[in-house]
């Protein structure tokens, strides 16, 4: 089994330039963060972008979509931004059914010590490996179906639209 | 849906103790790394007990199994030293079949920069939610189950003993 | 002996808001460092304003330069961003002559794990000790005079603008 | 101006071991320590043993006189455990006086988040270019003279033997 991860950026990958004092993209922090967790699983990185998800468009969208069908890989994480995941989410997750792709991003950069990156990161290839088909995003120790799942502008945290838990 | 996690010690909980230059117990950080990630699970904490799981005896291993057995969730954590967390789950997996349980640790302590125990967290939290009724570990980014995995002692990381993987 | 510490800002106190994805001033971690420190001096610490030091006008630095000669201590720290920090040390330096006046920032902000501003407080609370009365930065392991310092822009690092070192 | 930096071990460097779960010497963190602090002195390291400072024998400390003696530079930073450097700073102390020799440690290992160690290396590289000639001990923000500072064996903090400060 291989699980295939594609980059795009996000808070999760952001660094601090100390000459300009801003938050910018360098490299990806993913094959530090698979060492680091000793990691033994067969994985393939692919940076595809390094963006801020709001500035992700239709454009980014449909690269990202692309390299999701053409992978031989059926088990995908996407490192994304938090701000438009649930759109991207909503893109693949209608369009693509016979592979499981799980989202997944962070609050706080990996690189600040307060990250929820490296858990986030943990749960995403533990539900990419246990969940059937389908398209999902990962955050707050949860997992949610790309077609029931919203942002909380005010809390930051993802939650459910419609609550099917009957429990 | 409630996650129980119950916490035995191991390498995981592990702290500095100044005065002493030991690795000691206090108490556990399961509640800070939650908190870090951003978890919205509802999660019940329970520290059974703070040793190190070359101490743990026939005696302790039977307290983890009742309270596995007594516990209103079916969906149970449990924090244990990698040393002998096979011989538990082993001693769980053969007398309980109703519930998903998932043991985890860590090879770092989680109190130093460079642990997996976040990451690992994440990913039992992620494997407990998803998998059916079992007793597994999850560690190095995989999950195994019971009556199939061991400690590398030369490497440290987890492994199966037969390769049920058709891939 | 008791040292003075006035908090002003700049990048060592800056933090990241999860909401907005910015780097903002909330409290200091001056105290949070002292506690790691296990600094055993007799410290008053005072937050004076929690700005960029992009955004520092005549009258903060007329304010500063209010509680320095109010200070009944006469050995003073101030954390400052170090984009003016110069021209601060300059304002102080030609007005303030019977006090140890020593100003400190960082590059990276100390939430970051790889901030310096644990080691510049050090280094501070060092140089504020030992040195004659003036006014100095204290930065890359260094201290500079008020009157013979400069920021490279290209660097980001502090440097004398005459060399004074015989050796 | 050059300073000179001798390792012997100490906390300040000690590492986990996954595989055994001991804390032990690899290489030290001296340099990464200097790098992240952007520190601009001209500095030679040099490791002349990596050993808890209770395993520190005559030949030992011989051999860090030895060192002393012979070396260029007069301004020399050594990192040591802190259980015996008190016996260390007196054993210099008595022999050397054409130097300005700072011994410093760490409570905490540098590879623990909650280290001490990158603010006592700031404080002990100041303390050296700015005091005279002499052996000190450089630990909780403070500087003690090698005759007048013990450890305090509950508090684990230094402490001078007697109060020479009229204020």
């Amino acid at each position: 089994m291989t699980v295939k991860i594609l980059v795009t950026g996000g808070t999760f990958d952001k660094e601090y330039m100390e000459l300009t004092g801003q938050l910018v993209f360098k490299n990806t922090h993913v094959p530090e963060m698979l060492k680091l967790a000793r990691c033994r699983i067969d994985i393939k990185i692919r940076t595809l972008m390094m963006i801020d998800s709001l500035d992700m468009t239709d454009y980014h969208r449909n690269s990202i979509l692309e390299k999701c069908r053409n992978s031989k890989e059926d088990k995908i994480i996407i490192t994304h931004g938090t701000d438009t995941m649930v759109k991207t989410a909503q893109f693949l997750g209608s369009q693509i059914k016979d592979k499981t792709i799980v989202l997944t991003g962070a609050l706080v950069p990996y690189a600040f010590g307060s990250s929820d990156g490296h858990f986030n990161l943990g749960s995403a290839l533990a539900f990419v490996q246990s969940m059937p088909n389908g398209v999902y995003i990962a955050m707050n120790g949860q997992y949610f179906t790309y077609d029931n799942v919203r942002k909380n502008k005010v809390t930051g945290e993802f939650e459910e639209i419609f609550n099917n838990n009957s429990e």
